[in-house]
């Protein structure tokens, strides 16, 4: 048995001066394993994560755990209470548009300066001492700029310099409606096979402000800096964003199948013991970021979607069905999208009307088999 | 074969002087049918109705006709491109809040008024004569006022004018998560079963500013001036909200079924052949508008919707799980909302998160087959 | 000197479980004046309200206070919190689009069933056990409603417990670009030259949602009752809407001259020493709520607000002038709007742009001096 | 006396069907001068450019123009006709978050091929060419891809094909609260005193999405291809953001002021006449786009804007007082923001109540005259 620790963390504060927080517990491992970071619900609307993290506690409270493991359901207390009519409005906030997993820090200095001024460090102490260094980096950004910073960078911070301390980072979001699937960094494509997630995506060594990045990228461009020297080391950090399936969407049921595919994660890395979960079997498809493409409206109208998710289809296959009212009677009323080349469909938008230029459907493309 | 005559009309004027429109759609029928005006999507996101009309027009056209028929889909063109995130924001007008299908007109001194004045027409001379007047009413407020209408008004009052044309009105919407039900006004009881639609709730004789009220309101206004007056006569004008499932979701095939639901109206009202089409063997449950009750949710939190739509629930029964991941470790963190009452849960909420006083279900108590 | 008392209670709790809460602060009189309630701010964008409670306590703090005084600024965490864009979208509930300010409660059986009970009591008697009897009625509904209350009833009746202590309310809002004025029920006419505003609303003895109309409609209608049974009696409550100007707008310095306005009232009522402050000598100006008239957008373009506000209009002087830069070339590129009728123009819509039938200009017709 | 011929473009398809235009005014110069693309109010708020472009025209008809002149007031349809509460959302695609403003296309592959293709062309045939080979790109940007454009890619593309056939490009905009400033490439610095315009951001050659960006980046960088060959020619096209003023406020007679701006600038440039508009004497302030910074607000609260706009101020000096009325009776209760260091603010937010991070001000910083 495990115990959690409860606490919680404030990362707003709103125009009526109301502080809003976020929920944390906390599990200390015996410090055998590597530690955990998990967040949920960072955008608003996605709400199945935290589902998965309540999973996640109900069963690692029964497992003796080796790594520290934090978990931050609710992570956006701002995107959550963000509603728009029936809807939860929480992907951007709603003054400035910008998306809320895009404010997190990345100094992409660091990893040459620290392997220029540490070039024999042994891996242990550079683990150690590079952690220090980017937190450092963090805290001096978040605490020293005489002109602040923007609501969600201030939101992003302070989860970041959660996350920092982790050697382990999964970020928990959902699609619009949506199959599973993981964002999972190139150079860790071997964990892609440890989870329950039929699709991945295979992200390269770029920062684009997500939380995954946040995390990869120091530790990936630093062994690029120790490479560049000669020296090969290993990317301490793995950090991965997984997509739990559809937003507006909770089920405690379905949210055991997440928990087992995280849990066959730690079996594997060592976060909890070895043999207690083993990755289902399943044919798991992947392509390169590059080839996850988003297909836009080619014309307005009301949507029927036809693919399935998740499934193969071939090129000209139908994708979406478009009713035109405004057209009856004429040749246009009722229109095909077909797919514009052999793909699987992930992922496709929530509502049934679109301007020309919506986003219908993300698909994989050149996709292959893990 | 039928002809189906297409024409459009404005309905609104944008900030950038860009002029709205309605398609509509034209039937002639012989003449020996009461008349039908039927319109789609006055709620932006409800947009399932357009797919009927759809299918109606495809049925109608290998028809013979005896009353002429109107149909108008997306009906209001503002409702229908109003986005907020991926979610048609078409409840009300985004600038005051006023729901779209509360701006219609209802004027309550006419039919006291028409009943004192002509207390001998025959009937078909009422039909007539107080159709004329109520549409110069309508005019005169549209186009007389020196301080102008609101947008809805103004929209609502060139829906308005076309629908006043007909015998027989019906307005299709959806709920939010929703399972089929139908408005039927009281006077009208008999014909809650000429439609394939397991749901009803009887309306009662008060306008609130909504399409089927406005419709009705005067004729069984006027039947009543006349029976006060001690003189029995029928209520020329039936109107209904056909509520034809969940919002934000299109699907032609599904679509049929309430094709087939109308043509069974149509064929016992005389609109088409009386042979055609008939009910469709099923329970049909009703209540009264009062018995129809709102839950509002009793906490917050993210939630899981159990109850089934559209059967019978036992108080105590299990309506929504809430998950509360603030209180994760405490006895609240999950918990059950009962239904209060034995009831059929007809909608629920389409957001997986809400607010302390959301509307979480909306069920029928008191509830009787028909 | 006066001590002011600081609490808070809790008025709503949003999806991620946060709590929100509205401050109270609380001066305790010497028993010999009438109580007070102050409320501010119930409309997101309508700041002002909290400068001029600022503004008041910090004078009143300098008094003897003869009655208790409650103020509650910032009385809606949630329409405060709400913003869209550079805006705070905080006039109506964004799940609903119900009204915030129409959410309160009123239970027009009781004066009667009150006066039918007790025709004989004394009126200190009336006042205390009326008041007993409509709080208890809120307090039932509040709690003992298995089906619960909305988001805005529940946040309303919390408020509205407050404000049932008090002889006297004050809500203060502002308008969207506002000249200052005054809902003053038709019954306390005399108070509206007590206050330093220059335009008067007389507003009859109707409910319609408002917490001035809850306030005072309980105990008009109770004076109507005991009226009919042929007693006359002072209707006990005092309750006004101030507008305070524009919203989006916060000004200390401007908030002395509202503060300085409501202290004359508070002298002449007693609720501090009665020769402390006096009303300011300028024209009044009222109007029946009836001839309060809203202008809406013949025409959708933008908009150049040419009337000024808070002074006599001649018809036929312009109001606005609407530029249509798709009409460029042509007669009706650049239109005036005129005033229909001799009014002076209250307040004007908050953008520069509108669609037809948007709200431009709000009036007072057949105005008359105090 | 000039002929101004107006036309009008599609730009967008909105869900009903209904597509959403631009009107296209343009004149036809003597050929002897430089073309010039003008468009405004591609944020939906940004109004004022309308305003100005309609004394622009009322202008240039009475002159001879020179070069050929093509503008687009409401530029962006659909932005304009986004409306939340009182307020025009306009600033992002509400679907997605992503700026309007930011969705031009550049690639960056062009100038250094062109250059290396063409070493020997003379100037006038590279203007041609190149001009050419840039539309090229961007007809199959937009027209071949079978992804599909997003909405606000294809509404810039649509523009920006416009813009392209223009030798001087001005889009105009306005700050929320703010005065007039000039957004300015750094290559065409003389440019910036030949407008009356008080502040001037130099704006370095990269590309961020902007109309202003995506028009001068390609040339520039060509510029600066040949200059890698050793040779210098022109950098050929210059393009502008002109902000002017605030938004949500529309004045016809402010307008001729910036309209005579502008032709100070066109009599410069030989758009007109050379001797017609001269520049006003004024002080013009500047300073690099680094050195303009945004102030985020360090807490929650209600706003009183203190700091006026377009003046010099010292570090320390206020630019805001920060009311929290949940405070009240603490030290915090009232707050000042001082400059963090001397400067100019330039714009602030448009509502009175910012959440903790919310950009408050907007400031030039190690400014110079000009």
């Amino acid at each position: 048995m495990t115990d959690i620790i409860s606490s919680s963390e404030i990362v707003a504060q709103m125009a009526n001066g109301q502080e809003l927080s976020v929920p944390i517990y906390r599990i200390t491992g015996n410090g055998q394993g590597p530690s955990v970071y998990i967040q949920a619900n960072m955008h608003g609307a996605e709400v199945q994560g935290n589902a998965v993290i309540y999973q996640l506690l109900e069963s690692l409270k029964q497992l003796d755990c080796y790594g520290d493991i934090t978990v931050v359901p609710l992570a956006n207390p701002i995107g959550c209470n963000q509603k728009s009519g029936e809807f939860t409005l929480g992907r951007f906030d709603p003054i400035t548009g910008a998306n809320w997993n895009r404010g997190y820090h990345f100094n992409s200095d660091l990893p040459n300066q620290f392997a220029a001024q540490y070039p024999d460090l042994s891996m242990p102490e550079i683990v150690v001492k590079f952690r220090q260094c980017i937190i450092k980096d963090l805290e001096q950004k978040q605490l020293n700029s005489p002109y602040g910073l923007t609501t969600a960078q201030h939101l992003c911070a302070t989860l970041q310099r959660m996350a920092f301390e982790a050697d382990i980072v999964l970020d928990l979001h959902t699609g619009p409606i949506s199959s599973r699937h993981l964002y999972c960094p190139e150079y860790a494509k071997e964990s892609a096979s440890l989870f329950n997630i039929e699709h991945t995506l295979f992200i390269p060594n770029g920062f684009d402000g997500a939380l995954d990045e946040a995390m990869f990228c120091p530790w990936w461009q630093l062994q690029l800096a120790y490479s560049q020297q000669g020296r090969e080391i290993e990317v301490a950090v793995a950090a991965f964003t997984l997509e739990l399936g559809s937003q507006e969407w909770l089920c405690l049921e379905e949210a055991k199948k997440d928990c087992a595919s995280i849990l066959s994660y730690f079996s594997a890395r060592g976060v909890i013991a070895q043999d207690l979960h083993t990755p289902a079997v399943m044919t798991r498809y992947a392509c390169q970021l590059s080839d996850y493409r988003a297909l836009y409206a080619p014309q307005s109208g009301m949507v029927e979607y036809l693919a399935p998710l998740g499934q193969p289809l071939d090129a000209g296959q139908p994708l979406v069905r478009m009713l035109r009212m405004d057209r009856y009677g004429q040749d246009d009323a009722v229109n095909i999208v077909p797919a514009p080349e052999r793909c699987i469909p992930v992922l496709h938008f929530a509502s049934a009307s679109v301007n020309h230029g919506t986003e219908l459907y993300k698909v994989m493309t050149n996709y292959f088999t893990l």
